[in-house]
């Protein structure tokens, strides 16, 4: 993937034009733009966002797509959860805990800054501007497989300046692991190798822990904390016990929410790509981790090819793809298992049909440190644009993590119960408790004792069994206790280690979750299927599918003559009874200039009445990317239209059958 | 409206088997319920209701039909804004100030309580009392007009107690204008009637203002806060300039948002009726407020019937409706304009096709003291339930409130600018500033200033010139100014009535809204639709028209013989190509049940294959309201299936074509 970002049809793609396109379109638009530029008003809008018109029809109709293409076709639980959420579920989900970046305030201007962001930048400047002191041609585009993705802010002042050799290396070695640095460590290279707002090069104070969930009050107390999900999924989690009973207690099965999330980022920036409320598409799939975590219609994707960029490949500092089909890839161990793997298939399948360039879509696994601790896998959809490679879709297999946290916290048993054909004999360790001597000892807190230890694994069980042993008393961890820890002796417990003859299995389901930014996809989409007339940038088009666009027929009356209007009316109510989606465009613009307009707004099919309409019935029919015009009766035009919006034939069908029409074409 | 609440076939309406089913099929449930009755959770989850999978389909729908009914029917402009909103927004809007309700909290148990809740609970129940002193039969169905609605906590222990006449009196003119009291009347009536929190009888602190905006803060600064929108509204007011360019200017025109909001409830009850987190469908129609309002399709909507509660038939305390065609209500004024009435008149519209039952619907106009201060006419479709008439739908005339607000604040022009055919002449206040000592007297506010001088309307300017003609100086509200006023003297403004030629008018467009809680309207529908089998309370049915049901057709193998397997999949494939939903229940229960638990969850129809299908091709099908069956071939009742989603035909028509089938009827 070197060289220039190319568009459609070969040229070289330019944003600038596009992003003048979407706001004028009002695909989207800056949220409260007029309060933005208002005297004496303080307030940050920035990441937020606002869908006009066909911005709102696109995101339906993907958003629409998305739930018949995973929600219905496999008959998948949806659940809409709220948004509020109270402190303690994302204390137990490690989110209040971990969810953070280190940000730098600028001592001068205050501004904020992203501490990792700020390092990887001026670092980055600076072996910039060691090249160019040397000579050595700068490559702009910079393709290294995690850093394009983070839409970093460029330093745009590069100073040209000799380094020596060990300082080049140490840099590259920074930059190869920025990822991993904690707070402390990030302060110590911000002083050592004097760090500074590449904007106004003012120093920086020391990196603090910012939490990028928005916190707010629940109810008329203070004293019950609530954030603002930042992932639709702690919310299914919680329901996992209702959704098997619902299920029929049966497995596999899953669940998805399509809703609104929140992140506070410290500096959103890149348009649509790092936001500060987006909505977001996920589903959670539970399966049995025994037998390797197969997938019943594993063979309906087993020939899907797919574009992988490994965790071995990245670790060799390269980032070549390799092709193979999602078969081969199961099969040799690249992508850990089939549920995984079914997924990423159909997650290629989904892209495809809402109309992502294929050649700029890559699967990337994450490496070893950028995953979460209990993940087993994880591979992201990536989509290439004038950002770089832009993560998309993620497609993690989380263990049994998130079941289990929230058992732990509520004691509810988020398990699955399976009778089993034959007993069998277990030999495990046993927690026997003085619940009598507990009672008095831990009062009001007994309860959540008790629970904090028969919900220890059998692997924490072996260790404590030791340590009571050792030291006559073991420390657990209960956290509404006031030292957070409950101390327990040997008068207390006893790891007992014995055999149970078990009739029901129980197990912890494990979750592959696949995730979908809809706001990112949709960027990324605008930018795949964006060009424009050769030679010509200011007549764009965008390239949609017929099945998203967000409008798919434009009715272009010649004139405003008045005995247009009767059959515009009439062709606009047979379409729209055959749920096809139309506008009339009756403005007195040239008709070339309506077609550009509707070329803009990525319409597909374009209907003119013309005088000879009133005489014959006839109309033209036009191809938005061809601008090709065909002309035949009203009938046979709507039978084509709708062949092409639902896909059964394409243009070039139409071409073939109907006959072309050459006259008033007022394209030039 | 007296007397019990009845069901579709008549019976008396009984709440608690509803609620059941409908935590038994998840159409929706309590929120973070395993963490409610988790030890020492101390979150406040009340109010927060996720939707499982037949409440998001049926949600689905019902938003899908409410935007096609109205945002495709009439090409509004759909908006989606987001929940995150600038302070700045809402102080503007009047929402900081004035979006509150003054809450009491209990001296002892720390309860919050709403004080008009509490005043009204604890005097009803008082007047109750005295009522059963005197041996007055109590109607329990509260049917006063404004009641109900508010879905207040009964005081459960009515105290029998003989009041003397006085005090009765006292009482109800207390009781009627309960909305009207401040915080500080509130404080005085509950310490001079010793008004007590029913629960408990402990003392209350008096009343403090509670906003119901959820606050939380933007960005990682601490200074610029923000609130989660308790209304879609204003996002759209703030885009009104870029809507009218995409509109090419031309007016009437109407945006509209389906988005979330948000409402901190102090004490949120009576399930989906007052919740903190809801769905909500609105519409901003834009409308030049010269010539009446009126409303280019009134004519198609004239004839259709509501069912009227106005103002004068409250105010003289009854609440007996009047049928009227909207055309004879806006004719004799009843309603406003034609505007107005044609969002009247296409609401019942929206709400018959979704299945609500006519006869508990009402429009019910607000009387002044309910209005805010700027509407110029307000009315509400209210549905009747077991909590009596709750609000569904408001419909205001908001007059030029809102844009003139946010326009006084930015400073951008939200105006309509058309060329006059015919210049006028135009007597006005005009205000001349004197900006070379402006500037040194105002410095960096002086903009400020200007625009606020700039913005006053001719009202104002009027008697602005009558105060500094006597005083010599006036003041003016600048918010940005720390004494938020700027004092003005004749040295540096004056106002001067001079006659000026307009070619171009310009105008504030006047707002109507169609206001819609989803929530609410889905609660109510729910109700509506509820009835069980004659003496059988256990065997509940939820009649939803097949257009909204959550799954259209259930389809059932007679038993789990594999040969079934194929026909009930290819059913499967052919009824999702003609886009209906469908689910297999494959279960080992008796027929019988399962068409029970499809009753439960509104799916209209059920298909039955068997034996007999495996020889003659032929399958059952039968209707969920009637639990008749016909037999036919798999394309006969497939084309009878898709009649009766598109309400083409009605099960009568279907019954009266097809062959009846009698055997296998396990319905008992």
């Amino acid at each position: 993937m070197t060289g220039e970002l190319r568009t459609l049809n070969g040229e070289i793609f330019d944003r600038a034009p596009l992003d003048a396109l979407l706001k004028r379109r009002l695909f989207y638009t800056e949220s409260f733009e007029i309060y933005r530029t208002a005297s004496n008003f303080k307030g940050d809008t920035k990441g937020l966002y606002d869908y006009g018109p066909p911005g709102c029809a696109l995101q339906a109709n993907v958003v629409d797509l998305w739930r018949k293409h995973f929600v219905l076709e496999e008959d998948m639980l949806e659940f809409a959860c709220t948004m509020l959420t109270p402190e303690d579920v994302f204390k137990t989900s490690g989110h209040v805990d971990g969810f953070a970046d280190w940000m730098c305030k600028d001592s001068k201007t205050g501004e904020y800054l992203r501490a990792d962001h700020l390092v990887e930048n001026v670092l980055e400047a600076r072996l910039k501007g060691d090249k160019a002191a040397r000579g050595v041609k700068v490559e702009d585009k910079d393709e290294s497989p995690t850093d394009a993705k983070k839409n970093k802010r460029k330093v745009k002042d590069i100073k040209i300046a000799k380094l020596d050799h060990n300082t080049v290396t140490r840099y590259e070695e920074i930059l190869a692991r920025i990822d991993n640095y904690d707070g402390t460590e990030l302060a110590t290279l911000i002083k050592r190798l004097d760090i500074r707002n590449p904007d106004g090069n003012n120093k920086v104070l020391p990196p603090i822990p910012f939490n990028l969930m928005f916190k707010t009050t629940i109810g008329p107390s203070s004293a019950s904390p609530g954030y603002l999900r930042p992932e639709t999924a702690q919310g299914q989690f919680v329901n996992f016990k209702k959704m098997l009973e619902y299920n029929n207690n049966s497995m596999p099965f899953a669940s998805a929410s399509i809703g609104t999330s929140f992140r506070n980022e410290i500096s959103p920036r890149s348009g649509l790509l790092r936001v500060r409320e987006f909505l977001m598409a996920e589903i959670e799939h539970y399966v049995d981790p025994e037998g390797g975590k197969k997938h019943a219609r594993f063979d309906e994707v087993r020939d899907v090819e797919l574009r992988l960029l490994d965790r071995h490949v990245q670790l060799a500092g390269k980032s070549d793809l390799r092709v193979m089909t999602i078969g081969e890839a199961v099969d040799t161990k690249v992508v850990d298992n089939e549920t995984l793997g079914y997924f990423l298939a159909r997650t290629k399948l989904f892209l495809e049909k809402i109309g992502v360039d294929l050649g700029k879509l890559r699967f990337r696994q994450h490496i070893a440190n950028e995953k979460a601790h209990y993940a087993a896998d994880c591979w992201d959809a990536e989509l290439l644009t004038s950002y770089g490679w832009i993560e998309c879709v993620g497609c993690a297999d989380r263990n049994v993590y998130d079941l289990t946290v929230h058992a732990r916290r509520t004691g509810e048993a988020l398990v699955v119960r399976e009778t089993r054909q034959e007993p069998v004999q277990i030999e495990e360790w046993q927690v026997d408790m003085d619940k009598k001597k507990l009672g008095p000892k831990f009062r009001k807190d007994a309860k959540a004792v008790e629970l904090a230890l028969e919900t220890l694994s059998q692997k924490e069980r072996a260790l404590y069994a030791t340590i009571l042993d050792h030291r006559g008393s073991i420390s657990i961890d209960v956290a509404c206790l006031p030292e957070g820890q409950a101390e327990l002796g040997k008068d207390l417990i006893q790891f007992v280690r014995r055999t149970r003859t078990e009739n029901i299995r129980e197990y912890t389901p494990n979750v592959i979750e696949p995730s979908f930014g809809i706001g990112r996809i949709l960027y990324c989409l605008l930018e795949h299927v964006y060009w424009h007339r050769p030679g010509d940038d200011a007549r764009g088009i965008l390239s949609l599918p017929p099945l998203i666009a967000p409008t798919k027929v434009l009715l272009v009356p010649l004139s405003n003559h008045p005995d247009f209007n009767p059959v515009i009316r009439k062709l606009s109510q047979r379409l729209r009874a055959a749920a096809i989606s139309n506008r009339t465009d009756a403005s007195n613009a040239s008709i070339g200039k309506r077609y550009s307009r509707n070329d803009e707004l990525g319409t597909p099919l374009g209907i003119t009445v013309d005088f000879d309409t009133l005489k014959d019935g006839t109309v033209t029919l036009r191809d938005r990317d061809s601008t090709k015009q065909v002309r035949a009766s009203a009938d046979d035009v709507l039978d084509a239209v709708i062949a092409l919006v639902h896909a059964k034939e394409v243009w070039a069908d139409v071409f073939a059958r109907l006959p072309e029409f050459r006259g008033q074409s007022a394209e030039e």
